[in-house]
């Protein structure tokens, strides 16, 4: 019996939890194994029925679970209240909260949906397999900042700031998932200029002599967004921090050319997990039953491969996804000629029923 | 008489400054006006032959000249140098020194440079022209940093800090750049996270009350980076932090297929600039005539334009470019099947000629 905090949150984000909790019903009845859901509100949502974007209440129900599985917060209805009323401060509470030091993004290229990556067709079939493994709970993101007068004016500021322990952990998972990959790690800094990507590099280095079977690189990070887009073939795991990660994890994304698809784990140290979709909470498209399920999907199959040592079950669903979309089912977003067009239910079903 | 400080540098850079310069001496006689070239030694170089990217009386002669004319700085020799002696160093104190806070990075996409684009065909028919104006002397570049030990380990930090004044002014650059191209401006920014961005919002939000013939659209940095490969045409100005705008401009500059075109003019106050290609060093093709110069031809067209107010002289350059193109002439970086391969020298000869 496994505990789940699930977070729908807003916009398409129900409608692809709904998809994902289908499918895991049907892995516990063919793989015998239980669930037990726990739903929780977090984001718009939360902001418009309690006034915070999480309660306390709920972020300690949310530690007490093994995994939480989350569908997308936000939206333009609260963009413009006070930071710290932000849907987004749900998603960071929830990070720092869990612990959940280290954001494994993949970005794969399905053969099927090549036609939809924005690179040429000399680029793309070379083949795009990256992971990037971004620090989640540091840098600018949980550093020091604020707003005061200065020198009779307005400044602002955020402050990127990184410890030895904190660099060592999240090289670490990048260095063994890397192992288990194409052995080979691109740690992205910006180590010319910044005193916090000097300690990382040479953090990074120090921990590489652990993983000599790991072949290990350093680019700096303009120089990576440009070689994202030259030839992403060259990546296999990129190590970097939140900020850098937040960047360039979302342009990987882009050239495989399908944000519908792609699933992100969050994890800390004991196998606790946050489990969510790359994409974001498609307001315009939201209740119409369009949304691609497939992102969170993926994301559940993470959680049963990292929380909960299934490794069966989660090749189990993201292999019924390849077969429904060798099967040619397409909802709108990745949709192509000639190939059938479904809905977000439509494709969930078809996913469970391959399972 | 224009006095202009001339930095070759390191790698390819004299290379590409000889060809700059004979390309200024052509424009000298056919437009009637002299240049004084003041030769000085940055970077790397600097660092071999005094010890320092960059000496503090050359830093005063340059402060001194009207504009300044780089190659470009730095290499894989001097990188495992301390901070502070870095060649990068000369680029900031360079920078810092002249006061040059807006730096202009036009990306185009050249007709005939079309197939070197990463992109595919339906994405870049529909046209790239973008000019990134990056803050270039303020952020976490120039914030306070360092490392020391806290709570008993090390740890290291940069500050990303703006004022409302450095926001203010280079708002308006992007904003008067904008009236004179398509009148939309992006400001690129990560507002759901940091203070600083905020600040950034607010106070573009409040310039752009004097511009309402300009359309502004803000967008979040990790969404940029995704946009410029989905549909790079949507963009006309995009405004941003030095750090977002390094990361930004460098992927812009990708798309458009050829970083051997691009030019870069980092404007001050009073017509004050220093003017340099977007690419580096190319230390492993330096010193055999295989570098293209044109994005140090076209620097040198931008500084005749913005510092000199020559326009007919840098749209005659821009020209001369456009024709050698047009005639199939490529360096190797640009050659696709069916053009004439020419070297450095050659390259630089033909626009002279067209001029
Ligand atoms: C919504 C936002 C706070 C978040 C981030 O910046 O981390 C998102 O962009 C992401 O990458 O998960
Ligand atoms: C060389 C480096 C310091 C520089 C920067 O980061 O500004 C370069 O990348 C640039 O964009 O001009």
């Amino acid at each position: 019996m496994h505990r789940i905090a699930v977070i729908p949150g807003d916009g398409i984000g129900p409608e692809v939890i709904e998809q994902a909790l289908l499918v895991l019903d049907k892995v516990s009845s063919k793989f015998g194994v239980k669930f037990e859901y726990i739903f929780l509100d977090a984001g718009g949502c939360a902001i418009d029925k309690y006034g915070v974007p999480i309660r306390e209440e709920d972020l300690e129900l949310v530690k007490k679970c093994e995994a939480t599985l989350l569908g997308a917060v936000g939206g333009p209805k609260w963009d413009n209240l006070p930071g710290n009323l932000r849907p987004e401060q749900a998603l960071l509470k929830l990070r720092g909260g869990l612990k959940v030091y280290a954001n494994l993004r993949p970005a794969v290229l399905y053969d099927e949906l090549k036609d939809s990556s924005p690179l040429k067709k000399e680029i793309v079939d070379k083949g795009i397999d990256i992971l990037v493994v971004r620090e989640l709970i540091g840098g600018m993101y949980f550093g020091p900042k604020g707003r005061e007068i200065r020198n009779g004016q307005e400044v602002a500021y955020d402050t990127e700031i990184y410890s030895v322990s904190e660099i060592e952990r999240i090289a670490r998972v990048a260095f063994e998932a890397a192992r288990k990959r194409r052995k080979k790690v691109t740690s992205v800094d910006k180590a010319n200029i910044l005193e916090s990507s000097r300690l990382w590099r040479e953090v990074v280095n120090r921990v590489a002599k652990n993983y000599p079977d790991v072949e290990l690189a350093h680019m700096y990070v303009d120089n990576a967004s440009m070689q994202l887009v030259k030839d992403p073939s060259q990546f296999d795991v990129i190590l970097t921090s939140n900020m850098f990660g937040d960047i360039l994890s979302d342009e990987a994304s882009m050239i495989v050319g399908s944000i519908g698809m792609l699933a992100s784990a969050s994890l800390g140290d004991n196998k606790i997990g946050l489990y969510e979709p790359i994409h974001g909470t498609a307001p315009d498209i939201a209740g119409q039953d369009l949304a691609n399920p497939i992102a969170t999907i993926l994301s559940a199959a993470m959680m049963l491969r990292y929380s909960f040592d299934m490794e069966d079950a989660a090749k189990a669903i993201e292999n019924a996804v390849k077969i429904a979309l060798k099967e040619g089912y397409r909802t709108r977003d990745i949709y192509t000629e000639n190939c059938k067009l479904v809905g977000t239910k439509q494709m969930g079903k078809i996913i469970c029923e391959n399972i």
